[in-house]
């Protein structure tokens, strides 16, 4: 049985646009997180920065924060897993404390981002992609729009009604980010604001994209008993190309994290307090609190207009504004949340943030394009909490398995278009806008393809042209013309060949 | 008390130029160690890289690896530590196993070079160089030939006599590397075939300096009994800058982290039956084993002479040919150290390159320019080893403390060089040959320079001149009037007001 691990200090920059280096945040996070502390000292750093080697130049960054915090001959290592480093640090410090190697660690998250024009960055962003996804000019938002795109479809919601529920996922992380001092965003957005803001890749527009942030977070950990304790954790991967997924609006790393992570901890759903919930993307927050199983599958969006993940709904969903208002140094945020889950279940923000009585607090992290997430499940330990001998988990991760990898992509042939987008802020070295497809080929395999023209829609059915290394479709019938049993057999057909998972 | 960790599994492929991704590599390595570790599963998967962001352009390394393998689903996660990669994500392993977190841990580390010119590598390799040292244009090979430059005068040698010794341990390492299949060379290198080889930085040679390699290794850690256990781990960083240590030939974090791994394991210098030495400069593996305490200091090179570290002799210093011979993926040598370890605890390696009853095996493995290293101490389980009740060890790490860090340079003034080199083979952009040298202020400052001309001596009493950024060096007196009362004020001064190490 692992050994208790506790929180003993937490502390933060303020996000945001800062002229101060990489090292300089992550001391002034590290001295308030050490200053709370109270331990005497630190034996083991941990260091989470996602790319510190392209966004700064820099590498060999654990030793180099151990030196400038005043620590060397501390040991200190550095952990990375694309945007959930922020979570995977913290996990590798729990395992650090919990083995008996260490009773004090470190862990300071960080990330320094907005010195490099907007297309690097992008582009640095898109290195997370699988490659043959990427080379077809997919940058982040481009997956996520794709994912937003066939959620609108698999929930039945018109697109003017899609763009409400993504506004009001905008709207209300920005309302808690106007109230949070750390926040890289306190004022309020409005719906006009939402709707003129520009279109980065359709159907999300900038409103619906994490800004980009620099910032650091410093967690102690400890064995020696303090007010808030590790619960749970869930860690799980996820096949790297989108298109190798049996779904694209359900993400299985989460499901198995999560899985993990209350079984751990011997709580369901119900027992949350609060969650921080990883909205990259407006679409991935309602999509998070489906995965974690507060909501039913493609009913998310109604929990949420219906105010139940606002600051003083039933189950309040980034309660710090998110990384949307919040902002989002991507190697940081994990950490961030696990910072705003704390200082709720102390008690310690503004008032009108506050969830009141909060007891247990989780938080979800995606790394990637989810398939790197974590789940952390963070509680008081102050009132006991009886927990049935028989404790079942009522939560059923039942995650489908990975579709078949068939590559390489066919050069000719038909296939319907299962989502789609058109990319306005492409990554560095690509041509804007961009039209690109995920299409499902008569053979039952799901590739990604460029379009010449935007008129595509879902259950289009198109023909594959390649040429200059990509595939290309042009449709063979218009769009009026996809019958509703097209629609049916895609439906019914979109369960893949089981693939039987083996060790390497 | 932390469980017990053994090895259940090791894989490698062979190190040298390769056609393969690093994924490739990296899943050939781990499926050797998986089939040969008799574990059901695999929990937890590690993944040491040290900058696959700039060798390769990929980022979500951790999570490409696990889909690769067919684990997606499996958490996995990266760690780093510069050149010492390959056992920091080993270390983590142990961690994860330790606290009853994982079972069984599958830990990969590789790394690809090749591809890249020479420069570009050399380029990204000192970005863990302090920014300013690297912004004079020192590379590795530029500051570990300071630091031989610095051992030779300390030691009492002539050029020659170190030429000579340098050269004896590549011969060595050469020697061991030629029995070694995994080994990326495996032919005899000769005294003149050594002095034939090139000036990468005075006064080392292509022969004295680690290759550019691509390659993996694997092992998988198990709480189960098995044949080999973790019995001993220490790691400690140091200054990120070469200039604010206090001695420049011995290695603080080596020392500290032996006296942890040593201490741990209780067992000392004298008890183990082979190491392998983080020989990345074959001025390295000398100092290497005068830090871990096998010899005593500025004597390692006696023991080398004598034949007390070949294969045969009463202490194997690098079996598998070390760095030098069996190739240096950075962020995989550190795995590979292990790998050999365990092979000769096992007795599994070819007979000319077995180690005859070896039963503890030690590896030393250098981070950066020696700030992050880690010391891990393997043994064989099949025996009893008695340990005293009152057990002490006999090692003592007299570590000094580092130097107060004054920084910014003085722009005026003079001082005294304590080291320099040439340096032929500089980083892209930088002109070559470029000489350098470190240099103590009157005011007891240890600052780096550039230097026009190559006339320089340690000893030599310099005046400063601004220039573009950098502070240049003109000699004030010629060398042979530094009289032996400034050697002697030299010595005497060099050790540095005392900085009182405190927490952030």
């Amino acid at each position: 049985m692992a050994s208790e691990v506790y929180i003993a200090g937490v502390g933060m920059t303020k996000f945001g646009k800062s002229d101060r280096s990489l090292a300089e945040l992550m001391v002034e996070a590290a001295t308030k997180a050490f200053a709370e502390s109270r331990v005497g000292s630190i034996d083991y750093i941990l260091i989470g920065v996602m790319n510190a080697e392209e966004f700064t130049g820099e590498s060999n960054v654990a030793a180099m924060i151990a030196d400038q915090l005043g620590l060397s001959g501390v040991p200190s290592s550095r952990v990375e897993t694309a945007s959930s480093t922020g979570s995977a640090v913290f996990e590798s410090g729990l395992y650090a404390v919990a083995s008996g190697y260490h009773r004090n660690v470190l862990i300071i998250a960080g990330e320094k981002m907005t010195h490099l024009p907007t297309a690097r960055t992008t582009k640095i962003l898109a290195e997370v992609i699988e490659r043959r996804e990427r080379s077809y000019g997919a940058s982040m938002p481009a997956l996520a729009a794709m994912i937003t795109q066939r959620y609108q479809y698999e929930a039945g919601l018109s697109a003017e009604r899609m763009q409400s529920i993504l506004g009001k996922v905008a709207i209300k992380n920005h309302y808690n980010g106007s109230l949070n001092p750390f926040a890289q965003f306190r004022k309020l957005v409005s719906e006009t604001d939402y709707h003129n803001s520009k279109w980065i890749s359709t159907p999300l527009r900038a409103y619906d994209c994490a800004p980009i942030t620099d910032g650091a977070v410093a967690v102690v950990l400890t064995s020696d008993k303090r007010l808030i304790k590790i619960s749970g954790i869930g860690h799980a991967t996820d096949t790297l190309a989108v298109r190798h997924r049996d779904s694209f609006t359900s993400f299985r790393s989460t499901r198995l994290a999560a899985y993990q992570a209350y079984s751990m901890a011997k709580v369901n759903p119900s027992d949350i307090s609060l969650a921080e919930v990883h909205d990259a993307f407006t679409m991935f927050e309602i999509i998070g609190t489906e995965d974690l199983g507060f909501f039913p599958p493609k009913q998310g969006w109604m929990a949420l207009e219906e105010g139940v993940t606002s600051i003083k709904g039933k189950l309040p969903i980034n309660p710090s504004g998110g990384l949307k208002a919040r902002g989002h140094p991507v190697g940081a945020s994990g950490l961030a949340q696990i910072a705003e889950v704390v200082w709720q279940l102390r008690g310690e923000v503004e008032v009108r943030r506050q969830v009141p009585g909060a007891r247990i607090g989780l938080t979800q992290n995606i790394g990637g394009l989810a398939n790197n997430n974590l789940v952390i499940i963070l509680e008081r330990t102050d009132r006991y909490r009886a927990i049935p001998v028989y404790w079942k988990p009522q939560f059923d991760p039942g995650w489908p398995e990975p579709k078949e990898a068939f590559d390489p992509d066919p050069e000719v042939g038909t296939g319907t278009v299962e989502t789609f987008t058109t990319i306005y802020t492409t990554p560095e070295g690509i041509p804007s806008p961009l039209h690109l497809a995920f299409v499902r080929t008569d053979l039952g395999q799901t590739i990604l393809t460029r379009s010449r023209e935007g008129n595509l829609e879902i259950g289009l059915k198109v023909q594959f042209e390649k040429e200059e290394d990509f595939i290309y479709i042009r449709p063979i019938s218009s769009p009026a013309t996809v019958s509703d049993s097209i629609k049916q057999w895609l439906r019914t057909t979109l369960s893949p060949p089981k693939r039987k998972e083996e060790n390497p």
